[in-house]
């Protein structure tokens, strides 16, 4: 939904060039909502606008623009405009940023900015997407362990306005290895013995990130031990930044979503719903859609192959539907379960035998259930009891099915270092479709055929 | 996975009451971790333990075990002997905690409880379930406007021990009405200055909940505008409370957990799955399971309605599962793809006819796409050309009838105020399954029926 209500005023005051008025208009509210209002601006006139507020204001504003609208308007000025504002920018969004720029722009960008930012540039986007080294800022607050609390009260004051929070200090020797970490909240309500050392206040066991370790894992972390920041540390345990409480909830709801879409054999969208092209959303679902009826393919043709039984025994046909639905959806159970369990920790590739007894039992007590529905059911379209028994003794074996084929496909996926959650629903059904049609044939040619 | 590295010198120092050793223990780890380490002790040994520790650090360490295992301490001891320890929680986590405890404890306890606490305690177990009443707690940091930046460092160095967080400071007038904020960075950097006033150094636009709105809301407030806490306030503009970046951490985790296990068709689990009993798991995917093959039941008995024509076009059957699962995927894009459109705020109730629209487009474009492949494979069973177009006109209609009613039931539920992620993906597929069988047989009838 775009907010339309001062659009008339903006334009106006962009044509009159009225200097004042716009830089009030950039003052008045909070960032987020300036941005807001300015949504329905082309790149060129939000560049007008934000050229009348100081640097830093325009790059707070800046930042919560959508990303593409942040790139188009940073390619459609010269570079020499856009790099102030960049330089202003934590180095963590900085990397976001222009990892959709294009590269001969990025590096004139980049020839501007003082010589350190350039090296946390390089140093930031050789990260692997997904590591917390991806995800990290380099501008933590970081003090000698030898500091007094005055000491580091001044210093973080003179810091505080380059730092990405100043909520945590973690507390370093002399090669920057990190020993201990002090809050804001401490100092404070130490102040009333400015001359403590940090080495007596700080906490000394740190916990602390890999450069290389899965942001899923530190968001663990995060969590579990309520924390608003963590530290991240290289191979020699050296300070090398921080992920900070908002990277981390970014990271979570971009994580639930993508997982939500998948679950749905959607490719994950870029923009809403209702800005998404139709032609960009209809490939984002052909694709699978396409995959997954290609494979439905095969059931029908092993369907076809069982031709014969099917016109012999025709009162099996209406519980097609069924016996494939129960499948599908017991599969889709033991896969949410396992995926879930795997990412939480809670379960390890190496608990596949424990896996394997659990699911083998549900099976058998899921499948006992509702085979007495579907012997109900059975018993009023087939010829004779015994033929009757055809359904209930497939909906079992169907239901067992499900869960094994459900729980052991993922396990299959991450133990070859794939991410389990590619085996989406769609999938495990599609699977389970084929396995069900075959398990329902061959019972039936046991029970019934001659 | 339960950590029993240090059980036997735990049980050892127990065993010996050795107060030291005990002490030592629970003051050397964080207190997570220390947590951890007594996952493996009964409620009784665990008490034992935190008996040596200070009320305040037993109170945290505490708070790190699982919900049920701090309800079955609480309730193993003597409520005078747990009142002081419930006494050092924050009020959002002591109602969490007591709201698992049977209630003539409670009242016990609460008894035992100075009396704001016991106020702080009714006011907030009144609040619904998902709204930010609920999940707020009432310790926030509140201070006059008149006062300058020393006195405030002062009142907020004396108060700190008692509050969730320092780290924003909520600025009332004399009947506790909301008029500014002012973070701790904002003071600590002002100390150059310390007699400045709080009413010109704060920020009077301040982003806030209101008591009765939705978690999620309150989520997306937190997670667009970048904040580390909000405040929450009553119908006269009242400061109430103040929600964390922890507490709404949980929330999203939560949230997005429960909507994984719905989206499976699984009632939500209260633990781990390895320590969730066989039969409690059996229990939460058999109710729904049963739910959903009685309605398989439905589509049984249409497909059994049509026997003659199934008898008469046999070719036909094998594609009954390709028309059931197409329907039934594409539905669950569409239905996925507007429940989290919902949730962003990206679409609501009255863009109905927009996305109706868009479905039908996206609809047509999907089938036209996959009925080539149906066509192909039909023309390889059906006796004629004119008999093999009942597949790629059943694609199409299905496929739109998966658009429509895949994007229509979540936008019902929600005109409804019933919650769209009812709508599980399992469930849309079983209606579309339906929809599809009667599709396919009334297009076989249209077509090849004389």
């Amino acid at each position: 939904m775009m907010n339309l209500l001062y659009l008339p005023e903006l334009r106006e005051m962009l044509a009159e060039n009225d200097h004042q008025g716009l830089l009030e208009f950039c003052t008045a509210l909070h960032p987020a909502r300036t941005a807001e209002f300015m949504e329905a601006l082309t790149a060129e006139e939000v560049w007008n606008v934000l050229r009348h507020a100081d640097t830093q204001l325009a790059s707070e504003i800046f930042a919560y623009f959508e990303h593409q609208f942040q790139v188009e308007i940073i390619e459609s000025r010269d570079p020499a405009e856009v790099a102030e504002m960049i330089a202003c920018m934590s180095a963590d969004d900085r990397v976001d940023l222009l990892s959709g720029v294009d590269e001969e722009r990025v590096s004139a960008i980049l020839s501007l900015l003082p010589l350190e930012e350039r090296r946390d540039f390089h140093r930031l986007a050789n990260y692997p997407e997904g590591t917390a080294g991806a995800i990290m800022t380099t501008e933590v607050a970081q003090l000698a362990e030898n500091l007094t609390v005055r000491q580091a009260l001044e210093e973080i004051m003179r810091q505080a306005e380059n730092l990405e929070t100043i909520y945590y200090i973690y507390v370093t020797d002399d090669n920057d290895r990190l020993h201990g970490v002090v809050s804001t909240r401490q100092l404070v309500s130490s102040l009333g013995k400015p001359d403590r050392k940090l080495a007596e206040l700080m906490e000394p066991e740190v916990i602390h990130a890999q450069v290389s370790e899965d942001q899923e894992q530190v968001l663990r972390k995060m969590a579990d031990y309520d924390l608003l920041a963590i530290p991240v540390v290289d191979d020699t345990l050296q300070l090398v930044g921080i992920i900070t409480h908002d990277d981390i909830l970014d990271v979570v709801l971009e994580e639930a979503e993508e997982d939500a879409y998948r679950a749905a054999a959607v490719e994950p969208l870029e923009e809403s719903y209702l800005q998404t092209p139709i032609l960009t959303l209809s490939w984002k679902r052909g694709v699978w859609l396409t995959i997954l009826f290609v494979g439905a393919l095969f059931t029908v043709m092993t369907l076809s192959h069982f031709q014969g039984e099917l016109n012999k025994y025709a009162w099996l046909v209406p519980f097609i539907p069924l016996v494939i639905s129960t499948g599908g959806n017991t599969g889709n159970q033991s896969a949410t379960l396992i995926i879930m369990a795997l990412n939480k920790g809670d379960v390890s590739v190496r608990d596949w035998f424990t896996v394997i007894r659990r699911e083998v039992l549900m099976g058998l007590i899921l499948g006992s259930l509702l085979c007495v529905f579907g012997f109900g059911i059975a018993i009023m379209e087939a010829p004779s009891l015994w033929a009757a028994m055809v359904v209930p003794i497939t909906v079992i074996a169907v239901v067992l099915a499900g869960t094994l084929v459900g729980s052991m496909l993922p396990l299959l996926f991450k133990s070859l270092s794939l991410d389990p959650a590619l085996m989406s629903n769609p999938f495990v059904a599609g699977i389970i479709d084929l396995v069900g049609i075959l398990i329902y044939m061959s019972v039936t040619i046991l029970l019934l055929g001659e």
